[in-house]
């Protein structure tokens, strides 16, 4: 099994609360049905699906609140994490924790979307970005 | 803000089963301190790190089991799904249901890693992979 994640599908309730947040973000994709949209995210997919029909594909029960996954979006400077921490909140997110420095010697913050999925939005100096946005570890 | 994932993180409750069942499938990652473990996966990184300590970085009440998100691993053939079904089980992961074919035309099944984060393992004709494993939308 290759190390690689294809598609990361966020589960919602409500569809076009959902859509309109990441289209907001200028995260534009397409919907073949107005149930489920799919974002073209560098080199993988994020997909936005009926939390319901997700669990049952999923062969899971659903919690109902978090359940131990939390996404990030690295950014290139401190002042970029503010900049999409502010959009994410216009967008309809709520800023769970803003930008501040973090103890390993980068600068993050969290915004919640509409759904209650986190988002870590971060700057590490360490893990610099190529021009693609792909993180190499060092 | 750019759509980009550059990092995913699995709470586990457990760090040596999360780590030996991700190693196990040739997720070899680094540790610094026995506590977070990143892999690089293609151009983002996949890091297993304590559950509590991620819900609370997170800003969110961990509900328990879970929450909304599914990852998936596209793959070539349907041959491959049923492959890595295989050696996921092999590892200690859990078939949730085993590969086979979709109403979308594909084919696909689902493990359940120890600490019960679900992978879609598909393939799916329509989404083409190139060489280095990327998905582009059609």
């Amino acid at each position: 099994m290759q190390p690689r994640i294809t598609c990361i599908t966020l589960g919602y309730r409500d569809f076009d609360r959902a859509r309109r947040f990441y289209e907001a973000l200028g995260w534009s994709g397409r919907s073949p049905d107005d149930e489920v949209v799919f974002i073209q995210a560098g080199p993988q997919v994020l997909a936005l699906w009926d939390r319901a029909k997700l669990a049952a594909d999923s062969t899971v029960s659903d919690a109902g609140g978090w359940g131990g996954v939390t996404l990030a979006h690295n950014v290139r400077s401190p002042a970029e994490v503010d900049a999409v921490l502010a959009e994410a909140e216009a967008a309809g997110g709520t800023v769970g924790r803003p930008g501040a420095p973090t103890e390993w010697g980068g600068y993050s913050g969290v915004f919640i979307d509409p759904d209650g999925h986190p988002w870590e939005v971060a700057h590490n100096p360490g893990w610099p970005l190529d021009e693609s946005g792909a993180v190499t570890l060092p």
